[in-house]
């Protein structure tokens, strides 16, 4: 799911970043693999069904339940809305619940910072099963990846966009090259002589997730802490890594890049697929819920 | 507009009373003369561009806004939530403007209990034009009907259902008479000879409302300031004027009850063409977030 209707809750004052990066989006998900023919690639907008189970699921859904929940107070922190919450933002994590209950998701990948989203759907499904009928939606399960998620090249927080840390899959070699170059690294090393710390680094968290020989990693290490090596020389290592892991997502990217009716017909197949199954659920929750009248 | 998704925020653990509802309120609004040759009537959820519409406006409504509302504030205390504030509970001002705004509503005919959330439907016009492009969504006015809304039965509050305390227009001559002869009048009035009062009292409050010869209501009112007519009198004329009110209101409902068809072609020629315009007003709010996309 592109989530563009989601995306508006940060950038409503800015709505054309969403609809520039939509085809974005898709694309990225194209580059890293995912095969339109086995995955179903669509548009939350496209989806009207989507929203209609959110404002149900808002019913059963108490207000502290929202303001508590950890993501949400993290990110509360993290986008300085001070006194000016808008409701779409405290709300998403019940608009997350329909887009994952929508397609009667039994795994969802996440973040483990976004464990407690998943909770709260867990929730929202338990509840709406014991009010309206059990096996009306399908209760998800979160799927953490082996590595954890990575903190930004500034060494803050999570990457990611919004923060403006992040490495794109659309850098090109030399945009990667330069962002590592001004990774940040232990802030306590001065010289390339000192001894350097490597736990909580992001120069060998990044090493960690992304090196193919993780042998050189090691080495690498032992030698930061003694310092016998220089941050120019991890960081080149770095670069040369990330962007062997990017090389077949660029090409893969470039195939698709210049086809812009291939990409719009993925999006169109996929929105009207999606919108099926969307469907069904929702006709499922009104009939739980005994509003699925005929006129 | 028949709410039954709204109606749905207080009765989510009891969505059968709201389903069994749907056809006796489209029966109320034949009955009381609506023609469907001139005004569409609905069912809110076979409208889901107003749940798109809500959630999109959801983006600009801050929290503390909706907290601060005269009306949720009052409703809030009315309906015993305690800690437990259904978010459905909270966001239903904003869910009125989408179906206000849905249909391009010029006037909005309101209890003056409502006035809070006509203002900020249209503080959500103002920002969504001024954010998005003038003109793009049309800005209501409230209209006050020249009877102030009434007090209940009891004498608390305004007359709801979900009080139980009101006067249906589908009550029958004798729940009419009951319901009268139960009224709360002036607690401090123990025998008829007793000074009563007539301001705030809710007979004399109906009367004002609904006799038909209020000549007859200001020589009631003398009279029982004097403590020189008995509440029996007072009820049984009010009733009388109620009753008279009621007749034809009851012979129309006469006319539609039987006939399920009739009001089957009604609820859905009315959803069909309410959902024409709605699409319409979802289309122009989508160009103007520039996320109506063509793939």
């Amino acid at each position: 799911m592109v989530a563009d209707v989601q995306a508006l809750t940060d950038n409503f004052k800015t709505p054309e970043k969403v609809s520039e990066n939509v085809r974005g989006v898709v694309l990225d998900y194209l580059s890293v693999g995912l095969d339109p023919r086995l995955v179903t690639i669509f548009i939350q907008s496209q989806i009207p069904e989507i929203a209609e189970l959110t404002i149900f699921y808002l019913n059963i859904v108490n207000v502290g339940k929202l303001e508590q929940n950890p993501t949400v107070k993290t990110e509360l922190k993290q986008k300085n809305f001070g006194k000016e919450i808008p409701v779409g933002f405290l709300v998403y994590p019940v608009s997350q619940a329909a887009d994952i209950t929508s397609f009667e998701a039994e795994l969802v990948p996440v973040g483990e910072d976004q464990l407690p989203m998943i909770e709260l759907t867990r929730d929202i499904v338990k509840k709406f099963n014991t009010l309206y009928g059990k096996n009306t939606l399908t209760l998800p399960e979160a799927v953490l990846s082996n590595n954890q998620r990575l903190i930004g090249i500034d060494g803050k927080e999570k990457m990611s966009k919004s923060l403006n840390n992040a490495i794109y899959l659309s850098d090109t070699k030399d945009e990667v090259n330069k962002k590592v170059s001004k990774m940040y690294t232990d802030p306590n090393r001065i010289k390339t002589t000192d001894p350097g710390k490597v736990e909580g680094n992001p120069l060998f968290i990044y090493l960690d997730a992304f090196a193919r020989d993780q042998q050189e990693v090691k080495d690498l290490k032992k030698r930061y802490r003694l310092g016998k090596v220089g941050d120019v020389e991890v960081k080149s290592f770095l670069a040369q890594n990330l962007n062997d892991f990017l090389n077949p997502i660029r090409m893969r990217r470039q195939e698709f890049a210049g086809d812009t009716k291939k990409i719009n017909k993925i999006i169109r197949d996929g929105s009207d697929h999606a919108r099926q199954i969307a469907s069904s659920t929702l006709l499922k929750v009104k009939k739980a819920m005994k509003i699925n009248y005929t006129f």
